[in-house]
């Protein structure tokens, strides 16, 4: 048995790291003042560790503790609160809590990757698509993500629950503005219903930016004017639109398809 | 103008036909007693009258029944019933209520046609999921959709937001078993990480049925042994994985790629 970190059992919900871990879990943005994050449940820490993520401590139910598996995963935190699960649900932002957490820091503002594989989120509002597109933009090998202000926050509970992990894979950057976007040196490709490229009949230039843009309105355009290519998903249904968590797999799909099938 | 269908002015929250839509609202299910489907905001009411989908009747703010374009929409409606705000809101989905919705007749069971190019879905949890997945069912071709027993409920409030008006543009047949399916002439093709092939190399059948599997489990054993292939969807980007909905859009895309390229 390795020997267990320090172990402090909190039964005050006054508690002040209690408190702060509230403040991260039910505000989704509070993490860009508190400078750290808050993530729940055992597929996230697992996934943080995996990526060898600092940790700042694990917050356990008294069940947890006394369960082998999720001791272990806690182990591997300098500290560890051990809680009621009364306590637990009122930092959990789940319908059923899961029983273990960890507060990570946050990694101070990483730097754009001019060359990199880019996934570029123009102002998108829901959590479920942003944390969609960052899983799989890590699946298709597209480690860096830049967020225009405006955008979902990254590091929220919502989004890290929708990216199962994927955030720890990737060069994530938030509270861009079109201009910022004059740093990459890969092309910006954006999909428009008015295109007359269609996707599945270019060659995708290779590295890209693929541009997403908000739910209703699309990408912005002033961002569109920077585009050098414009390309439209194939609808052969009809006049059906996609979501856009949905485009952005299928437009990061076709990028990895070409790249696995063009001769080396 | 052409002349306005009746109008009724409720003010009673215990008018019956506001009760009833209040449990079509809130319980995603109660449609498979009711026999009808709430649809709520202009966006759904629209596409459901541009698939000339029966109406039962419109109900409307009062600030929605002094707007000509929604009034325009209501007069499609043979009946429709203006609520003050505080009452819409209780049948209300959302955290800004629309100002208008449709009470429409569910289609009677419809006959699964064995031909078809088809969607699976077993046992898919997540109502956004299914919404996503019809969404780019319908904009890819494939237009039935087989939700297998204890998937979400495909008429639901929340299944319907997220499908945007795909449902009406798909046969839709729920409540099915794996031996069902054996009605279908079509091969059943799953995904799974273990398979040898990979999407992006082989050339799908035409037509198929897609089965995408429960969030957590994937596709239930009894069902993945009446496929006839599994494909794994590449993910160069290391062991990272996809999204249900996003799964599903990269296959079906893949499918209708296939064919806009075949030769004729």
């Amino acid at each position: 048995m390795s020997p267990s970190s320090p172990i402090l059992h909190i039964t005050s919900r006054d508690n002040p790291a209690l408190q702060r871990l509230r403040k991260l879990s039910l505000d989704g943005s509070a993490y860009r003042k508190l400078g750290s994050v808050w993530l729940e449940g055992d597929h996230l820490v697992r996934a943080c560790l995996q990526r060898g993520h600092p940790v700042l401590q694990a917050v356990l139910t008294e069940a947890a503790a006394a369960d082998p598996v999720l001791r272990a995963l806690a182990d591997a935190a300098p500290r560890q609160l051990v809680v009621p699960l009364a306590l637990f649900k009122q930092i959990s932002g789940l319908e059923s809590p899961a029983q273990i957490g960890f507060e990570v820091p946050l990694d101070a503002g990483q730097d754009l990757a001019p060359e990199a594989d880019t996934v570029v989120l123009d102002r998108l509002q829901d959590a479920g698509n942003v944390g969609t597109i960052l899983r799989s933009a890590a699946a298709m090998g597209f480690r860096q993500v830049l967020a225009l202000k405006g955008t979902a926050a990254l590091w929220s509970p919502k989004v890290l629950r929708a990216g199962m992990g994927a955030h720890f894979g990737l060069r994530l950057i938030e509270g861009l503005s079109p201009e910022d976007l004059g740093r990459l040196r890969v092309p910006l490709v954006a999909t428009s219903s008015y295109a007359e490229a269609q996707l599945h009949q270019i060659a995708l230039p290779s590295p890209c930016a693929w541009v997403m843009g908000h739910e209703g309105q699309g990408v912005q355009p002033g961002l569109m004017a920077r585009c050098s290519l414009t390309v439209g998903i194939p609808q052969p249904g009809g006049e059906e639109s996609l979501n856009v968590g949905s485009a952005a797999s299928i437009c990061l799909y076709e990028s990895a398809r070409q790249r696995l099938l063009a001769p080396r």
